[in-house]
């Protein structure tokens, strides 16, 4: 991943470059997935002993980002595993656009998850079950079979836990607006998108069918997607390049009837992007003929009508459909709300972590991904804490030299600091000491030190619900796990400033590698580390080569490059299965 | 099609050969494909004068073998062609059971009509659509969306015919044994293979999860086919390939527990093949453990039980299933029977058409593909209108020479006579004039002539229910269409005995290439033509090749062997998706 991002830095914007990378990131992308899947050699030194024993047992509750990068790091001569997944398989979500309109197969993005453990000795054990309950007090989790058919044996189970892992993922967040979830496609799951594969090809073959009416053929060839954000921009590119590169040509008497529609609430979308970008989208999609409407909540949505509600006026919209694919936002699954219940967390929206991914209020819990809110701890709260151990001769006055003491510590445990600092320029933290005119000072008191660490805390920053932070935090977990016994001996973590000593671990801190924003018509945009900005025609290969190297098997390498080739050699499939 | 079959009988019984072919064949496979789809010239020559108002009304109802292959030849200048199917796609059958297992994919074997018939410059109309009713005498068909969701328009509508063409294939014949439909799979459809594999799945996933008991992990292993058919049988091997090859690794603990048992009612399974083959495929089956169980017929099926009757002693047998895959003959569909309703074939059980394919009972409606049976005219029933219309000096006796007259005839009007020669070892037609002592005559009266005759007609075979007849009744039907101006003028087919004249065409003779049967561990078994049998390892390496080349497009040959290739390099995906 880091060769990577520096490559990626080194090619901007030079795109011949960038297309020299596309071979070099396929043919290197293995072998950078084989080292990661290597166990950390350093790790393995961890002695425990009478292993049988004991092995914590540890429980994982998922499938996903999250869940299958901890396992791939997990260190399983340390922890006897189990895994509770409805899906017995690994899905590579950031290509599910691709998949809703045949660009790539669905098999070709997963992997099951029994292949992933079988290559760490079968040592860790999978159920593929869904979570029900979990009961925090007796450390217990209860599942159930998601098995379709009626076989023989009982489907509920449950399994004790000395550590459980919750990561579970999101569900589709319909803000309980009437109609949503009845009469619209999401594109959460690998079934999602299969859906909206049949139901566009739906579309297309009743629109032609004899005796509609141009309107009634009209509004079955409207799709309209609710949600400016990555997923439905994607969808929305794929859609218009399914329909006007494949499907015109078998469908031609309908060419001019299909409309795409993306509804934002915001002003622009893919306004988590650069303005840059969120400019070029709108631009691409003006020129294609995809209608954004911005500034508009939809209220209620039917069968047939989306009607939604202008934010400046309050004026009402109605809009006839022939399909709606709502890409909103996500919501916490109801295992994860009955949970948050029974530790106190009820009134919250999603589980809250701390930054150890610890779940709060609850021992022995930890949860990651998309499920999860890890909330970090402001530098206002502990301020006088922090002065008070900084102030080592406890003279009410803290000096630059024993500031340079605990800044370290400070950064580790508080890195809004360090963001905070790039934002201001500032090189050196006693920077912060100078006064409001920018005369060095020699020491400051604790109104000082507070009024100059006051604006820190703005830096703080969600984490976004995405495979990136999912699979770091994976990873992160994986190393606490494995260091485990170490670190209670030796703790690497930084000073406690409330309660003394050293924390055990670094808290989590999440490194944004760039995204990506493909918008059809082999051009799409992406924004790098370091405020870089890249778009079209290159951006798409690099997107390309990106996406080849991240996958997680050279089985699904080898399938998604096929796949894309064959787009390019035949077009996409419109067969209705 | 015919150099194939010229090559498999050349190449039969030099393995080393064979697999030389299919090079040959996967890179020419394509060639033949396009030579194929590429309208005869010498059909395009007959004058339609003003094609407009001239053209006939052709309405196909099937996207199968039988409807594309009619629909591949038809000259659509003289014709106005609208298909209307279920299925927007054509599949190629023959694979089914591979994608039961993932050994292909199912977009693998399935074209979109709208392809095929787009590069006959879209004057073929397609709407995907069943067709619910066909009503004779007015000439119409009334047919009905299968579009899922609920789209703005009507979802039924009427076509009107000039010449109705029926290929709906046929359904699966449950023999109204209690528990078939319900608890049994089939494989007849895309979609039923797709099923089946996600159910293999279950059954292994549920197997595994704990507190079930060994007795109930064995129940959930234990898959049953009935019908020891060629498809039940190659299903039983892709099976036992992908239990053995690639689940056995991933679900290490319920090895031993896997059970595989073919049920047939016979005594043999395989039992249309060549004896040979039958016996090589029970050994090789019981080297694999598969079981066959013979002699036994299902008296019903439950949720977890498969009720059997012994057919020597009638003694019940009852056995625990995980999974039962129904695979045991064909039945007509509702649409069919009620037609054969209206048209006075209520008590017949299939569709009967004469040997020009058309519907008997009914003007301008021809069947074609497993929907049908064409029935022969037996020679019994015509002897005394052939014996006067041969006997020219009206003397009651037949010269040599009056026999020789009309023997070109007689053979292509009642090709068992052909048969019956070849079985006879009789290298002329004379030979027939020869009385019971072997002596030569140089004239017989009636009842020598009926003598000679009453063996002929035992040599009368129905036509298996395969896509090799489907697909050549498809291409014999359209050159009947295409030619029909031409010889209405020129009648080509053989003389009318009875009454008088010459029909038009000759009627249409069933050419068999031969059939496989896969038997698993990368062996197959082969009858060509010329009661030639082929067993082994070579024998799948000529099945690969063969199916390679008979694929529909590029794209589905590229898809298949890509397939192919995928699954001998990482083996198949076990993902329940």
């Amino acid at each position: 991943m880091r060769v990577l991002s520096y490559l990626q830095r080194a090619f901007h914007g030079r795109p011949y470059a960038s297309k020299l990378l596309i071979l070099c990131s396929i043919s290197s992308g293995g072998l950078i997935a084989y080292a990661d899947s290597q166990p950390d050699g350093k790790m393995s030194i961890v002695d425990h002993g009478n292993k049988k024993s004991q092995k914590k047992r540890v429980v994982v509750l998922g499938t996903g980002w999250a869940a299958t990068s901890f396992l791939k790091d997990l260190d399983i001569s340390s922890y006897d595993v189990q895994v509770v997944s409805p899906r017995n398989y690994f899905a590579f979500t950031p290509l599910l656009p691709s998949v809703t309109c045949g660009t790539v197969e669905a098999r070709s993005i997963v992997e099951p998850v029994r292949n992933m453990i079988k290559k760490r000795n079968g040592e860790i054990l999978f159920w593929e079950a869904e979570c029900l309950k979990i009961d925090a007090a007796n450390r217990r989790v209860f599942c159930k079979s998601t098995v379709d058919e009626n076989l023989a044996g009982k489907d509920e189970f449950d399994l004790e836990y000395d550590c459980l892992v919750i990561a579970v993922g999101a569900e589709v967040n319909t803000f309980n607006i009437p109609g949503v979830a009845e009469y619209c496609h999401f594109l959460k799951e690998v079934e999602d998108a299969q859906r909206i594969r049949r139901t566009v090809i739906d579309c297309f073959e009743k629109a032609v069918l004899p005796g509609l009416t141009d309107e009634e053929r009209k509004t079955n060839l409207h799709f309209v997607i609710v949600g400016g954000g990555p997923t439905g921009v994607e969808f929305a590119a794929e859609l218009h390049d399914f329909v006007f590169e494949d499907l015109v040509n078998i469908y031609p008497g309908v060419k001019d009837l299909v409309k795409i529609t993306v509804i934002q609430s915001g002003d622009h979308i893919l306004n988590t992007f650069d303005e840059r970008i969120s400019t070029f989208a709108e631009q691409k999609f003006s020129r294609d003929g995809i209608e954004v409407l911005t500034g508009r909540r939809v209220v209620s949505v039917s069968d047939r009508i989306v009607n939604m509600k202008m934010k400046s006026n309050g004026e009402d919209i109605s809009m006839p459909h022939g399909m709606v694919v709502w890409s909103t936002g996500v919501g916490s699954r109801p295992v994860v709300k009955d949970f948050m219940e029974q530790i106190g967390q009820g009134s919250r929206r999603v589980l809250a972590t701390d930054e150890w991914l610890r779940v709060k209020g609850c021992e022995y819990v930890y949860a990651l991904g998309d499920c999860t809110h890890l909330q970090q701890k402001k530098i206002k709260e502990d301020i006088s804490e922090i002065f008070k151990a900084a102030d080592k001769d406890n003279n009410g006055s803290l000096t630059i030299e024993e500031f340079r003491e605990v800044i370290e510590d400070i950064i580790i445990r508080y890195p809004q600091v360090e963001l905070y600092l790039q934002s201001k320029h500032l090189f050196d933290v006693v920077d912060l000491f100078k006064d409001a005119e920018g005369n060095d000072r020699e020491e400051i008191d604790i109104e000082a030190f507070k009024l100059a660490l006051s604006h820190v805390d703005t830096q703080m920053k969600s984490l976004p619900a995405t495979a990136q932070v999912a699979s770091q935090q994976g990873a992160y977990l994986a190393r606490c796990f494995n260091l485990s016994e170490k670190c209670k001996r030796n703790p690497e973590g930084p000073r406690r400033f409330r309660s003394g000593g050293r924390h055990e671990f670094r808290p989590f801190r999440y490194k944004h590698f760039g995204q990506f924003a493909p918008l059809g018509g082999e051009q799409a945009a992406a924004e790098l580390p370091g405020d870089w900005v890249s778009m079209g025609r290159s951006t798409q290969w690099l997107w390309y080569s990106v996406y080849a190297s991240k996958q997680v098997s050279w089985r699904t390498r080898l399938l998604v490059v096929g796949d894309w080739s064959r787009r390019f050699l035949f077009g996409r499939d419109s067969s209705r299965i």
